[in-house]
């Protein structure tokens, strides 16, 4: 049996810790183990000692080489990792796709935005401040690298671009990093890894990477680290709870669950263009990575007049989806299986909470047999389609509004077409990471910016102009701020410059207007 | 017996609930009682649902008018607050100037600042990014009012400054506020509330005043709402750890503890202008508001060749001081008493934890006599400065790393001149708010912006031409982020525009470049 273990302390760890089985989800054919760790403190002090030093010494112009590198290394071993991401994850070629060229996206934009940052080592933001008028005394704010480690724990639906969007950018901040993937899609980033560290690209210290368990990890940081978290609202509030993070004042970014919403705009005509791409991005946004994306659309709110035509197309457009769900290494195939058994679980417990204020309008949550698998193997859902009725969606503590069901299923949920109300019924959901508004009128979709967007990391606007070019709303870009407030964890990553921030510490140097521009220039 | 009494709902409360005796503590006369509330969850919704929407009804121009007015409004009636500064706090007119006139700088400052900001309802951040190169579809970071309350929990010993300062920022930025004093000195910030708010210059709910205990305030909070909290780690770990807190994603932001340090360069010769300035600011950092501020000195690394100079100035400089230690009715009198008798037990408690790693040099911790005092009265200590030995101040694990002693008491600690062992001793801290280098050595400077920054929030830098015209480097100007990392608490508040940001939320809008451009301009 193929063992994979942990890079830390400068080595490849020996297999002595516990194991876990990882196994095709299409299959359940098992495909090596994974071991977990031990002597995790001495992996932060050596990320800290060695890493940190190492990477404050280069430029953000030398950092942003290194991610140039990394990315030209790993499009060289493109093939290789798709054709993993598909039988490790459960991904059709363009969910593996999606995945991988996503990291390989994000570490070529960080490496073009470090083209435009300074030779410095600190950022300076905006002009010195005058504090009195009569004194030159100025107050210039900085960013400058933290001096601890980027601990990255990873969610399993994205081990590429999990693991490279977030290291890219604490490598261009010029943090070392520390990075957990999640243990059931383990492999894909442990072979990333490998990749990356065999290269040398990185100096050392810059790239540990911890499989298997996160064991006492949190117990060695301290008031310069840093832990990037992406999952479960539970997990995400265990760590900000945590005793030694808490007392150390150890800052944490969560990326948790988010009841994504898709908004229709009383203005959108049935067999419009903007209606069929309504229709387009719900089934990807349902479908692609078999719904296991965090920015997947969950709810879908739609004025009541539209709602049947709008049942009748993503019934018709699902119907056939579920007739291509199986094993994604079947070239008929256009939906692969969940990642894990407890997903499964996890995902028919989901719908039969979801059942409880709402009614399914099609699929079967126990459907037993897929496209090229063999019969009761395999982690498959096919796609779901709930609605409720109108009462239940004004009810804040409706179960739609509360319960992510992590899998290709979303409610309709009818609404009064005005944006008052679509502003609450999104507001139900306790702060999300993405919704879309569809609409051409004008002021619909001024007053939306103003009402629905406190509520998210992202709005996607879309308009009938714009429906042949847009991108389905799941996709997020290294362009954009990707978090959101409240439940979806009330962090932010990515967001071009913005995403230095978080590995970054705000300083405000005050002192005399000369000696501040000796400084910092200006 | 007078008792105040909490502002919510939009009444003054009855004063049914649990009280709090509040005493003068220069003399123990007793001056009022506290009255606890009850019914924060409504206080709560009427924040969110009067008091929200009518701020953000308003312009950022027209909510900075509304602090242009209340600093007009606070500044005819500040010889009244002064006044009560003075017998509700211990402090002495010049500390009651620093609280009450540094609230009114802060209202000034971010009124000022509204006249540069947009008539939109958001603040457009940057340009619009393009995301794909062959395609359309921009991205447009925005910031926008939360649609929640701010929950402002102060410290006892800024009850002015605290207030306004915190609640000036919401305001401008669109948040209704509840402000909740510290008990002991909630006097003071009680008369500026019944000020305000007899003057109906804020719209209904935009300002509440919960008086006495927290009671289950916290429990109310959702996914749109802030706190911001001054005051110890503990306290600070408790609210970001509350469950309900933790559940819904509530935004949090802590200024607790500090371990504030000074460094003098090896270059600063006794009886230069820098040197002098040292000395000033030591005495003025260790004694104003009696050692009270968050930002005050607490460790004082000198070279080891300048230290027997700079401890026999200190010790003359703080001797004269200690004699003017007394009643602050008294016109002699230049240091007050401690807030409480708990601070004083505490502060006592913490001068015996730091006298098991330093020596006393100068200063009595349990002397009884003080100026125009009655005998036995009063929660009085004198300036005490400590000094620990090389070996101790290298222990990462030394109490005076640890243990603020929030009075008048600093310790001296030898260094060996470099800036990276000054670094090492700083970050054993833990994370600060500030701390400040007097050096004329460029190449020194320049490694400690790079080495000490990090861990702080505000770096001071001091030096020969700016000694005559710098300010003391605990005074906390509107325009400079106040915050720091770690066991600072790892919050940023004010800094100009920046201190916005903590009331608002960031939002990505994506969307075509032709409607971003119609929506946002540019």
């Amino acid at each position: 049996m193929r063992v994979i273990e942990s890079f830390l302390n400068g080595a490849w760890q020996s297999a002595d810790g516990p194991k876990t089985m990882l196994v095709n989800p299409a299959t359940e054919e098992v495909l090596a183990e994974a071991a977990s760790a031990r002597g995790l403190g001495d992996a932060v002090r050596h990320a800290r000692e060695v890493g940190g030093p190492a990477l404050r010494a280069m430029s953000f112009r030398q950092r942003g080489a290194l991610l140039q590198a990394i990315a030209k290394l790993l499009h060289a071993h493109r093939e290789e990792l798709l054709d993993l991401a598909v039988v490790s994850g459960g991904n059709t070629r363009g969910d593996a796709k999606f995945d991988v060229d996503g990291g390989l996206g994000v570490l070529a934009a960080y490496a073009e935005l470090a083209e435009s940052l300074p030779e410095s080592p600190w950022l300076v933001e905006g002009e010195p401040a005058v504090v009195v008028r009569t004194s030159k005394v100025r107050v210039q704010h900085l960013l400058q690298p933290r001096h601890g480690v980027a601990v990255h724990i990873n969610a399993f639906n994205f081990p590429a671009w999990g693991m490279l969007g977030k290291a890219a950018v604490a490598w261009l901040a010029g943090m070392p990093v520390v990075s957990k993937p999640a243990t059931s899609t383990s492999l894909l980033a442990h072979r990333i890894a490998e990749l990356v560290l065999a290269a040398n690209i990185l100096p050392p210290g810059a790239f540990q990477i911890l499989i298997g368990s996160v064991g006492d990890l949190l117990d060695h940081l301290g008031p310069q680290d840093v832990v990037a978290f992406t999952g479960s609202a539970d997990t995400g509030a265990k760590i900000r709870g945590h005793r030694n993070v808490l007392a150390h004042g150890v800052r944490v970014n969560v990326e948790a669950d988010s009841l994504n919403s898709v908004v229709l705009g009383p203005d959108v005509q049935e067999g419009s263009e903007l209606w069929d791409l309504v229709v387009r991005d719900a089934v990807t946004e349902l479908t692609q990575k078999t719904g296991q994306k965090c920015t997947a659309t969950r709810r879908i709110l739609v004025p009541e007049a539209a709602l049947p035509a709008l049942r009748d197309a993503l019934e018709a457009r699902l119907g056939e989806r579920a007739a291509q769900t199986g094993n994604p290494l079947s070239k008929s195939v256009k939906m692969g299986p969940l990642s894990t058994a407890q997903q499964l679980a996890d995902a028919r417990a989901g719908v039969a909470a979801l059942r409880e204020r709402a009614r399914i309008v099609r699929g079967d949550p126990q459907r037993g047999e897929f496209v090229d698998v063999p019969a009761g193997k395999g982690f498959f859902l096919e796609p779901i389609l709930l609605e409720a009725d109108a009462a239940a969606v004004l009810d804040r503590s409706a179960v739609f509004h509360r319960v992510e069901v992590f899998a290709p299923v979303a409610t309709l949920l009818p609404y009064d077409g005005s944006v008052a109300q679509a502003a609450a019924i999104v507001g139900f959901g306790g702060g999300s990471l993405v919704s879309t508004v569809y609409s051409d009128d004008r002021e619909y979709v001024a007053r939306a910016v103003a009402e629905l967007g406190p509520q998210l990391g992202r709005l996607v606007l879309s308009d009938e102009k714009g429906a042949g070019g847009s991108f389905s709303p799941g996709g997020v870009f290294p362009q954009a701020q990707h978090g959101g407030p409240g439940r979806a964890g009330g962090g932010a990553e990515l967001g071009g410059r913005l995403g230095l921030e978080l590995y970054m510490q705000r300083t405000a140097v005050q002192g005399g207007a000369s000696q501040l521009a000796r400084l910092f220039g200006g």
